[in-house]
């Protein structure tokens, strides 16, 4: 213990005779016109030793052709690096290949580990370690920042947040690694290939949420190929039993269930791998957004703002949730008028019996599908506002309540025409044409408003900032000044949860009726193939590179899918009721049906519960390699104590 | 850091000069004729040092008239105790009213430590430590017990367990404190009063597990009084209307919500209180009766016996299974036998018209429910063997299975004959009866076998005991070598399993069918109130003292009544749905009465998922306290690293 203190120190304090070469991994770009004394304290923050409450990093301004331009390189040293690993507390594999928390100390029994190897450290762990760093550089006695009276700082607060919300630090990015990313783009989506995406190499470049968002899609689109590949006779010999519906439905019921809990075995094995699933979670500081009187946090008795609950409750129940029933009931007088569209288009088919009017005959569900999806962009900015108007404390509270609005408008803005066709309107044509359509529609717009638009914009523009610089150089010979030029003006990616929404959505055409429309899961797998080349496009080429952010699962996701896994039960079940083919079935009683229908439900409902509590949440081998990490640190604790007998 | 081990090296050197006064905690009991060298190697062992492979306690033999009979007492010096609290990592409170884990080294600043003050740790916790520590004694290079050749040992096996299990050991028991114990029954069951259960007392003397149990029984009899008071009119003014009927068991449906949800609450409130809630888990030691081939563990990489997890799973699904299977149809094979005796006595009852016929019309129901509880006893003994035979390596996955195999056959022992009437004979009259039947005998009947006859045989034991001794002395004047003779006599308490189990199958009782009979609830809280003495008579005068056991919860209990209550959400909604009162609302269809059961079930489900959801787990104080506790230990993380760079 002592040695390990005396080494750290050590390592400390060389810290400033090993600053041989800079490597910029992080840029900050102030906005024009920052006061110099501003800039000099910033800096000068960022240099500080740990001791004095800095940051303990390197960092350079940028000098274009232009001279400086408020744009600053921020890198560290290989060994302040290692320090900050232990600080976020990184798993990495030791020799043995078990997965182990860094430690300075200890960092020779990892694997790959020497004092001259800077790659120990993967480029986007090198960045979040800075970033983390750059967060937690706190106000000492600072009263406010200097040279911006009004931007008022307490001890203890992120000068970094205040600096961005008071608009002197206009953004904070991971600069790319062209060559690495040229090398992951190729093996990604650079050629047509059969096989899995690189997921390790995604890992490495992008951080554990995004890899970990590509492989859900990954699997998601394998785990639907049975459901697709059953479903494709249906539509080839044009089946219209009902016993053939039944077994469909039934297979995609427990199908359902038991991807996604195999999901949960999969992420286990991928995060234990990427040493997320070992790692502690940190305290969690207020989010960026938040304001509030000074006063004492309970929890950690520093100070800072404090937002009564009673308040954030009351935005709540009396601003928000009456909102939300608003766009609720909104969202379903649209869904009316659509279907006083429908009926008008029939009627003009019916008077006229043109080409034009059997055409037109699609026209009101494309319509509708266009409004949809609009409204639900719509809807998400509103959603936005709120939340952040609500006041969390912490970012995951905000997420959380931000989903929720989310899901609970876009399921019914989604599924509420389909709900009213299938059981007030019984119309099971227009259910399998609407469907059809909302799904195609929705694809459609998705791969286009989320990938291809802002991918042809970035380059358009890449292509004037190219003429401007008057060069014809190719992405690899930029200079970095210009790389940095480049990117600093892409768009920034605002995280994985529109993706997962896009998915989660799609689930729910893909289950909730997949009795009527078998032909849902072979759309659904068409679209996740190209999705997975228009995210991956999106990820290199479009957006700046985002902060890794390590994480341990897909969250709040697995609970929304399995829910509506559990809905879809209930609506499959009605569906194959109702049935004519079921009914005639049941000559003499209708109640008979009825209660048949109820209780195969149930009895599915209670298989789908048993499922998953029985099959364990982590593979075999993951839970026994978990056990005896957690037997080591007890043995050691026991150490700690007997060591003392001696 | 140093300083905490040198002091801790000091007080493990100070040990032997401490043992001052001995005080005795608890009894072993040998086998008569134990081998002179085993009991010499084994009290060796016990009094050895620590450094030594030893347990450090002191041990004394109990010299009564008949001289030595193989009885020790075993104590600890207050030194070595407070050293044992840390190992087993107690939790106290400290000066500021925080709870945290007790180290030797900080000892002070917790709240009445003090180095003469013999009451800090209680006496429940020092038996519970010195048990701890008489477990974990294990073998070093001993190939088997001195003087015991068959009786195997190799390093690591846990001495104690071999020698319980090769039968030298007779028991080991704490000792009861006949001073503690008067004034704690005196306060719990002494004097009729009425209010709460002196629990915080109940913890102290018997510890976490049997106190979470009375506070669960006390909040759980609290819980029923709304629904016994609102069931009495039903039973005073006859109201047989269907709708008051649909108000009370919609009542009882969410009501029974609110109180799981609601008693995860109080159980965080109390096991914080005791500080078992933060309390880590210890790593698991095989249980007792588990064998295998000698070889090597993955986790620990100890050498211990080792059992093929495919050979468990066979054993469990050729074997257990079935043989659960073929006890559920024998149960329903009975049942239908019971059917048949009904309409015998009804026939008999038509033929003669006596008062003896109709007397006689009881008796089927009261034979029957007296068959279901010899049935459950039979059952639990098989269901013990079929457990313990499947040879599982925990004590806790033994316990898992033991209880689910145990539930599923209650359950269906239980109530199936109800659920034959309800739903297949549509007899509600019938149903009420036997319900009344049922709920009725099985409470006289358990009161009765659990404590009263117990506690009966050992007062005549007692008087007998006594007589032998020639001495009219109350308990209290007693001399050690005749309490411990006593109490070694008395029987053993072998855990809360039947007691949870009964409090299950009564809340079924009362929640399955409440809306035909709602006066359940009424029988269920005065049976509940004679259960709370009745049980708290048998811990204290029938049974031997049991060792505290800490726990944080009720644990798969909680599941258990969890799932009764959905259940029961579709049993009353089916009831209901099948009232001739209901029936009459829908006068022209059948399916629409059907199918507005079959939505208000669903949404009633929906409501209780939600509840469950969004009512937090533990209340908010005590999630400040855990976020405090969780911050400082990641503060003080902190600090060693920053320590380092000062």
């Amino acid at each position: 213990m002592v040695e390990k203190m005396k080494e750290l120190v050590e390592s400390w304090s060389f810290l400033d005779a090993a600053e041989s070469n800079f490597r910029p991994l992080v840029v900050i770009e102030l906005a024009k016109g920052t006061k110099e004394e501003t800039i000099e304290w910033f800096t000068k923050r960022i240099v500080d030793k740990k001791a004095n409450g800095g940051a303990q990093l390197l960092i350079k301004p940028l000098v274009t052709e232009n001279g400086v331009e408020n744009i600053y390189l921020v890198g560290a040293s290989h060994l302040r690096l290692l320090l900050g690993a232990e600080t976020v507390g990184l798993v990495k594999e030791c020799s043995d290949n078990s997965m182990r928390t860094f430690t300075y100390s200890s960092r020779k029994t990892f694997k790959h580990f020497a004092d001259d190897n800077h790659n120990f450290l993967t480029m986007a762990e090198c960045q979040y370690i800075i970033k983390h760093e750059l967060e937690n550089l706190r106000a000492k006695n600072e009263k406010m920042i200097p040279g911006y009276p009004q931007a008022k700082l307490y001890p203890g607060k992120s000068i970094v947040r205040r600096l961005l919300t008071s608009g002197i630090l206009v953004q904070i990015f991971p600069l790319h690694d062209r060559e690495e990313l040229k090398k992951l783009s190729h093996s990604w989506y650079g050629r047509v290939k059969v096989g899995y995406q690189p997921l390790d190499d995604i890992r490495c470049y992008f951080g554990e949420t995004i890899a970990l968002y590509f492989g859900f899609l990954e699997y998601f689109t394998f785990a639907l190929i049975p459901m697709a590949v059953i479903g494709i006779p249906y539509y080839v010999f044009a089946w219209e039993d009902y016993d053939k519906y039944v077994m469909f439905a039934t297979f995609n019921l427990l199908w359902s269930t038991v991807i996604l809990e195999v999901w949960k075995r999969m992420c286990a094995i991928l995060t234990y791998r990427w040493g997320t699933l070992l790692m502690k979670r940190q305290f969690e500081e207020p989010r960026p957004g938040f304001h509030g009187v000074l006063g004492i946090n309970p929890v950690t008795g520093r100070e800072e703002p404090v937002y009564s609950s009673i308040k954030r409750q009351l935005r709540i129940y009396l601003v928000s949730l009456p909102f939300v029933c608003l766009c609720l009931y909104f969202s379903l007088y649209v869904m009316m008028i659509y279907f006083d569209l429908e009926q008008w288009a029939l009627d003009y088919d019916k008077e006229n019996e043109s080409v034009f009017s059997s055409l037109m005959l699609y026209v009101p569900s494309i319509i509708y599908a266009v409004v949809i999806e609009i409204m639900n962009r719509i809807y998400r900015y509103a959603a936005e506002f709120l939340t952040s108007w609500e006041n969390h404390r912490l970012e995951s509270s905000y997420q959380n309540h931000l989903i929720l609005k989310v899901l609970v408008f876009n399921f019914l803005n989604c599924f509420a025409s389909l709900f009213y066709i299938a059981f007030v309107l019984f119309d099971m044509k227009l259910l399998r044409q609407s469907l059809a359509t909302l799904l195609i529609t929705s694809q459609i717009l998705n791969q286009f408003a989320e990938s291809l638009l802002p991918y042809w914009l970035q380059k358009r523009y890449n292509r004037r900032m190219k003429k401007r610089m008057c060069s014809k150089k190719t992405d690899m010979d930029l200079s970095l000044a210009e790389q940095v030029n480049m990117e600093k003006e892409m768009g920034t990616y605002l995280g994985t949860f529109d993706d997962y929404l896009e998915l989660f959505l799609q689930f729910g055409y893909v289950s909730l009726f997949s009795c009527v429309y078998p032909l849902a899961a072979v759309f659904a797998v068409l679209n996740n193939i190209t999705e997975i080349y228009s995210d991956a496009l999106k990820m290199c080429r479009v957006y700046k590179r985002p902060f890794a952010e390590p994480t341990a699962s897909i969250g709040v996701w697995q609970l929304a899918f399995e829910t509506m896994s559990v809905i879809s039960v209930v609506t499959n079940c009605i569906l194959i009721g109702m049935s004519p083919e079921v009914d005639a079935l049941f000559p003499d009683s209708k109640m008979d049906l009825v209660l048949t229908v109820a209780l195969v439900e149930h009895l599915l409902l209670a298989i789908k519960f048993i499922m998953a509590f029985v099959i364990p949440d982590k593979p075999r081998d993951i839970q026994m390699k978990l056990a005896k990490l957690e037997f080591e640190s007890l043995e050691a604790l026991k150490q700690q104590i007997c060591l003392a007998c001696l």
